[in-house]
């Protein structure tokens, strides 16, 4: 179990923050916390996001090394976001998918991609204890 | 406050996983969750930090866009770990400093930087309300 | 998630403050945290709702732009709720209704309207992230 | 102490979003949870606060009936709070003063007045009992 | 919500220890914390129940005024409590009956009499609000 | 560490329910919960205190082997109580001792009498762990 | 229910650090904190288990008298670890069975054996009252 | 931090179990769960400890490979234990020392002796993140 009173942050490029508004609070449902001339900062499940106004952009975008995300609890805090995602029109970079299926570390995942190519990853894994 | 049960997960390049296992287990005090072939999966603080074998690292390091870390609730907390990179010879990018001095904003900040040049930035807000 | 050392507050007009001991306590099962000459403070759902004497009480109901409630994550809560309003003959404003049916913020609401017309909401969202 | 779970919500006038917005995001440090055409709603605290676009403004401003606020259980989250609200020139209604001095009850308080002339008090209780 | 930091304390008149030890111990599982000559410590569900040696025991005993025990939030641990005290032959003076049926105050109790007479009401209300 | 979710409750007598109200709440500062025509209910410390109306009134008042009461984790929350109780006037059966001085059980203790003879002793020991 | 603050450590003797970092963290989904050149240290379910060096390995193997583990409230962690613990081959001393079946105390457990013959005992109460 | 739903348990040999309730219990304050012929059951600082009669009792004592014992997360209740201990003339293996001075690890150690010859160890980290 994770310590409330620490937060984990992140800093990502946006390369418009109107765009980074829209995708984040507007779809995904994030929480706005402050706006600044060269960033958005951003209540992200509970942790900081950080969209720094950047020209540094990946234009070819690959799952691996870099992506960040969410790993759920409970299995309808999974399905929720994806609902929300598939409500609100949001872009996957993939669909809903089962990883390591009949192995311990079983889990399902869905990759979003936001307007300035950063990868977004949800999972749900079977046995809680692989959430690390 | 963020919920307990979910935890954030970041994926980061590693140019070599016996190196990154030094710097953020030996080093940073992190725990080994779990080791495969091309990745070790963390327990950094609380959340999932995943170092993937890539050779997709940066060589020209800047502190933005991107970079990562934990902002900690408690003085003592941020002071410790800063006591701690020193007295393990961890590698800074840059040293305690003080951001936004005499803002509300205002807080007390350093970078580490790992062996495959991610930057961990560790924070302490004078006003915790400013963590997001 | 909510911090639960502090508490919000709320001021609310009270024509009688016997009738809004009535309706809160009696009725409502709130619990009474003080009287005075003038008001009357309550333990409303873990948050504090004072009743102030007063005549400034509003004829023309309207559910705009001011009322106040209880958002509950479980749907138990809010139905067993809804069972103690109707049990006890509370006045409703507006009966359970489902509002944004289909949308991400789809919620259950019902109003009640307590004896100086003050309106209290009370709902359910499916997803509990649009609690905010 | 309050449930964790559930949310205290609140429904007020806002003459203006745009207005709201920087007074409550930009000024008092709350988050924006969502933008409409008509109102916003805002994590205040820890609970919902709605500003709903309305010409239902009070001229006539009086600290009774009717206002909100946090209080605070630690000292420190009080004082910080009055600091920002100084070096972010919020408007006072009232500068911190210290009530039912000598008693129980005794605690300290300050009163802002958003741009839409609602009154927001923050308290601190020397008894914690106090704040119900 | 109760505080978890501060414990409830009673004590109670038993006319011999041993008995007591074997009623609330062996009986009841609640944990022995201290044993001195004149009387036993429990760990009574979290609160502290002391048994003091003593010969004012009732001899006429009533449901009222005095008893005391543990209202359960979950269904699940009064039903468990209950199947222990029938399992391990403990004296019931109330098998479980429905108190205030169709009423929101409705809960299910029972009551057990420990050998000095002392006696212990369990239940379980549908609502939870209605704990107090 | 005790549950939260269930809650201790305890019977006792009252000669007078208004006179009850009159120590619980307004002296005391417990939160009446419910009122009927035989009985308040009192949220006291957390936990439930029901006052039956009785004429089982012990005149010859001891403090073995019945007594009632909170045991606090932090000495502040001790000392702001006694102090609450002197400011309001509540009757003293006992101010406050030391018990045990020199042992590991040793604790702080006061005991108040209610208007109809119940004695409630808070405590605060110098070890937590002897709070059982 | 414990403290979440202090942790319960434990030390036991490995005859091969390698293979049993094998057993805990590849097998068991342990976490390793520290590696030293005599032990490792494994955060073990939330609680510290230590592997020293040493070759006072226990060749006659009972359960008793020395054996530890963990006692889950839940079944479903129950059984999530016995599937892990099948799923990776992990050494069964025994298989699951039900002891004290019909009485109050019944519950289910498995034991494993780790590479330095330290057994490991899993169980889960149908009363969580017995975990202690 | 720790599950506090799920306790760590432990198994260790007791040559007879009066003598090891008046170490535990009447000694350390531990709290006993359950007596049997063959054991007792403690809730050991919240975690289970079980004392099985047994002859296998270690007549050479030494501090590795086997102990066990809890780790303070404030140094408060570490000094209160070796006061407890010293107190109560428990049989002190190891007086109170530093180990690791100097370095991230450093912390403050002492080590009792059950009349069984189990050792238990009680440490306190200046660093909380190396509890583990």
């Amino acid at each position: 179990m994770r310590e409330t009173r620490d937060t984990f942050h992140l800093a990502i490029p946006a390369r418009d923050l109107d765009e980074a508004f829209t995708f984040y609070v507007t779809g995904l449902g994030c929480k706005l916390a402050r706006r600044y001339d060269d960033r958005i900062t951003l209540d992200f499940f509970g942790d900081q996001v950080v969209c720094h106004l950047s020209d540094k952009i990946d234009h070819d975008v690959h799952m691996y090394p870099r992506h960040f995300g969410i790993t759920f609890r409970e299995r309808a805090d999974f399905d929720r976001l994806h609902a929300l995602a598939k409500s609100r029109d949001l872009e996957f970079f993939a669909e809903v998918g089962d990883r390591f299926a009949g192995r311990v570390e079983e889990h399902l995942t869905f990759v979003l991609k936001d307007p300035s190519n950063n990868l977004l990853e949800f999972k749900y894994y079977h046995d809680p204890r692989m959430m690390y």
